[in-house]
């Protein structure tokens, strides 16, 4: 007999995700013996980490904001991809401690193909270059954008990833505020979560043909896409790179049919 | 908006523990957005305790075997019977770490009361000295009992016990197997948990009328309970542990009705 097994998703705020939602369903229709709970961490995230190895049927671990960065620290096994990006958004338990992996990105790109969105030799924009940032950074690159522009209000932390990004890429990645070239503009920073929050980006330097995309899942349309919709805008919602990914983390978290 | 409150009950094995399926029920009755998930913890109990105060939404845990003693190192705070005991199975976040009690005694002592079983002035036998064992010892001392017989394979274990029940109570507490004067008989170890398990205790050294009562929750109804009642003795099974300690472990955790 087998114990339950536990799935968390540890970030602060917690509240808002999704991910329990999608899983808990999607193990009910399996007939899984499975169950996903958040857990809301704020700090000491490195000891939580090496402490939960002790529980035998802890599964899996997504890891949101805003320690996917300090996820990669503490792993003992990184994919490439989480290496280049210097974030991971999901462990699964090996010997010896958790081996990290980043599938933000490769959602966001199932998300944008799903929707018709540009991609292959499209010029992009990110605004915001933290682990949600540096992963779809890292995936439109590797799925053929042409260009890319970084702009984040911490100008250090922009030009590390553009200098990442360099390294591996035979792109132009270049730092600076979204502007009427780019086809495809991205907020990937939390600005908009709150009903308050100013815009994250000035959709009046855009051209009006610009796709504008949210990584924010709630609310699932933000002030940023309801006034670029009105504009005259295309737009992809932020839970797109959620489902995106949902069968990537399956296969990862050995969740395929037994 | 709060995220989903967790408890968790931790031991080793785990697969076969009745909480989750029993709160996880009542918090669904109760309309509260709360789950309790079972983790399967070996060991490093120590560091696991003191990193999971960083789970802010980790509302509560219950510890069971072989954990409870452990468990009372780990807390900050500890109520009295718990000390007595040297057992706790219930922890909650205080200020600077963990509030430990212990309801196992409390429970079987209402499971007894229902049950109509012997109780003020009886002479009381317990086999198994651990966890359990101490906390029914307590309980059942604090009730009432005349006297009380301890067993235990490992005969230091059942003298500590001793030693501190006589420290505390001004009643007989002596060492040695269940016997012709025992009203009640407690099986606290959990010889009885796989199929091919010998009986805990030899029931033809009871009188007819002695209470039998076991502290195994899976199977329900273990051999020793079965063969005992086939010889006309009335009997408890190791539900009425749980069920009679459930609203008790409710006010613990803080889940009155809001």
């Amino acid at each position: 007999m087998e114990p339950t097994r536990i799935f968390g998703i540890i970030g602060t705020p917690v509240a808002q995700v999704r991910s329990p939602e999608v899983f808990n369903d999607r193990f009910r229709r399996a007939g899984l013996d499975a169950v996903m709970v958040p857990l809301w961490v704020e700090r000491d995230l490195a000891d939580l980490l090496r402490a939960l190895r002790a529980v035998r049927n802890l599964a899996g671990l997504i890891i949101t904001v805003p320690h996917k960065p300090a996820a990669t620290t503490a792993a003992v096994r990184l994919s490439h991809r989480a290496k280049l990006a210097g974030a991971a958004n999901a462990l699964r338990p090996v010997e010896g401690g958790w081996e990290a992996d980043l599938f933000d990105g490769e959602g966001f790109v199932a998300g944008l193909r799903a929707h018709g969105a540009p991609l292959e030799g499209a010029s992009c924009a990110i605004v915001g270059a933290g682990g949600a940032g540096s992963a779809i950074a890292v995936a439109l690159l590797e799925h053929g954008a042409a260009t890319l522009k970084l702009h984040d209000t911490n100008v250090s932390r922009a030009e590390s990833l553009r200098d990442r990004l360099l390294a591996a890429f035979q792109v132009s990645v270049s730092i600076g505020v979204p502007d009427e070239n780019c086809e495809l503009v991205v907020n990937a920073t939390p600005i908009g979560m709150e009903a308050d929050d100013p815009l994250p980006l000035d959709l009046a330097l855009l051209a009006r043909t610009a796709w504008i995309a949210d990584v924010i899942m709630k609310p699932a349309t933000t002030r940023l896409l309801a006034t670029a919709q009105a504009s005259g805008h295309r737009v992809m919602a932020g839970r797109h790179m959620l489902d995106g990914q949902v069968s990537l983390l399956w296969d990862f978290f050995h969740l395929r049919p037994e």
